[in-house]
């Protein structure tokens, strides 16, 4: 088959995904440049500028290298009628697994409060509590929010998880699932640590917001490893200034890379990741587009495909 | 039964002990003063003043609340012929486990890394490893030991986790253990990430040290969880300072609280941890301690004796 490749990232990065790509899909062609019109089969691509895919003639899969499609989405050129495949990598869901882990243990245990001591070179003791008693709710059930409470689970944590819709599902052994909008009130208010894994899409941008954070207990943390426009960034500041919230980990932000001025870098009770919480590992996602590759060839529907209404 | 309690502890702590104790054992007669040649059966220590017990008659055992006993062990007044146990308390292997996965989380992802990178308002993207490239190596194979090398196992880890002597124990799935001094010398140069979990023994004393550091790969990382006494605080800051070890992160000290112009507070590549690594638990404790007293009395052995030529 024909392939279009089409990647807004540095050239070393492209060049690299290029070559997982050609090692893991050997058989197929693979074009970086083609003119309007030309027959290609399947466009793999990540964060594509606007209008890059348009005018490509018989395309039967666009795949996507990045987990979130939401800046995709909006690029009015997009095929309408082409199915849309999200990345789901098991390795970006184990890293996301770690990262949730290191995050909860992190406010559980006080390691920030001992980072912070230890920088004013301060020996204190703080009191140590066990993980039974420090609840958490992850919001989003797909393949990151489930490896996220599964892996919570298994650390001792009461996990709640909770997704928009009522849908039937593997269980998840030591999570309590909970959807629909009153579920979401009730838990809230129980809740200790809130990480957010949720798609970006109408329903759930500036989901983390004042009203939000009121109905948590005072001294909850926040976690953000989603996007950014799932936060306003102002409401977290005054609940964290405010003495309601005590910590907030973010990962995603409005604006990337976060402007050097902007205030999270420094507020002492904000902890700043450069988008990492988990990066897609190339084998292991070209591994899954060699497998989406081989079922559109066959003539078989590709796994992973995006509801467009839904938006992810 | 009598029981005499001896803490060098706050007064406030001392106070909260006697009361979980005497709640968890209320049949017992709980002593904090008594004359020379008093008769008690059970002595329930934590850190005592050198000669706390001397003259106390009848006792059929002394209690330690720690885990470690090497201090007890050096009061030459210490009654040779009584059995001394140790503390070995569920809660505190819990905690000791949950403070292993985070501090290799955050050495295998680079937390520590992106927390300096925060302070000096630097968005810059690490590359991102799996848990199965970063070798972690226990030493020791107590119940603490037996937690965290089963913990990180769970976590993907690629674990070894060495004992001095041989000895036949219940099997650690996923955990490849090793004893004598050939096998620790093989695994050191397969190691990434090493916390030192020993009992501070004549024989284990000093062990953190310079040939032990040169036997590891360049950019390992070293955890001490057990005592002050194993590590040789130069030989680290040289090991660190040299480029050969990337990291490391301290619970505990040769002094203790760390003095506050010890160079270990501003390093860049030591993490300090103020003796917080895991805490008895006191609830959980004292109902280790209700069984042992149970066993005393109905003439049974104690739990978790303490060897003394052996030293734990």
């Amino acid at each position: 088959m024909k392939i279009a490749f089409s990647a807004a990232v540095g050239a070393d990065e492209r060049a690299e995904w290029l070559q997982v790509l050609r090692a893991a899909c050997p058989r197929h062609e693979w074009l970086e440049h083609w003119s309007p019109g030309q027959a290609v089969d399947v466009a793999v691509v990540a964060n594509p500028q606007p209008g890059a895919l348009q005018g490509l003639h018989g395309l039967r899969l666009v795949q996507s290298l990045w987990a979130g499609v939401e800046r995709l989405l909006q690029d009015p050129t997009l095929p309408a009628d082409v199915p849309l495949a999200r990345m789901v990598d098991p390795a970006m869901n184990v890293a996301m697994a770690e990262t949730a882990a290191w995050a909860v243990l992190s406010l559980h245990r006080g390691f920030f409060d001992y980072a912070r001591q230890q920088r004013e070179t301060r020996w204190r003791q703080l009191p140590q509590r066990r993980a039974g008693t420090v609840p958490v709710l992850v919001l989003g059930l797909g393949a990151m929010g489930r490896a996220v409470a599964a892996r919570l689970a298994a650390l001792g944590y009461p996990v709640s998880a909770w997704r928009r819709s009522a849908a039937v599902d593997v269980p998840l052994p030591g999570v309590q699932v909970l959807h629909g909008q009153a579920a979401l009130a009730a838990a809230l208010a129980g809740t200790e640590v809130l990480i957010n894994l949720l798609p970006l899409t109408p329903d759930t941008r500036a989901i983390l917001c004042a009203p939000l954070f009121a109905r948590l207990p005072r001294g909850a943390c926040v976690v953000n490893f989603a996007r950014g426009g799932h936060l306003v960034e102002p409401d977290l500041l005054a609940a964290l200034d405010g003495g309601h919230l005590r910590h907030a980990l973010l990962d995603v932000f409005a604006a990337e890379p976060l402007a050097t001025d902007h205030p999270f870098w420094t507020h002492p009770r904000v902890t700043v990741l450069p988008h990492v919480a988990a990066l897609t590992d190339a084998h292991s996602a070209c591994r899954v587009v060699a497998a989406n590759l081989d079922r559109v060839e066959r003539g078989e529907l590709p796994w992973h495909l995006v509801d467009r209404g839904r938006g992810y």
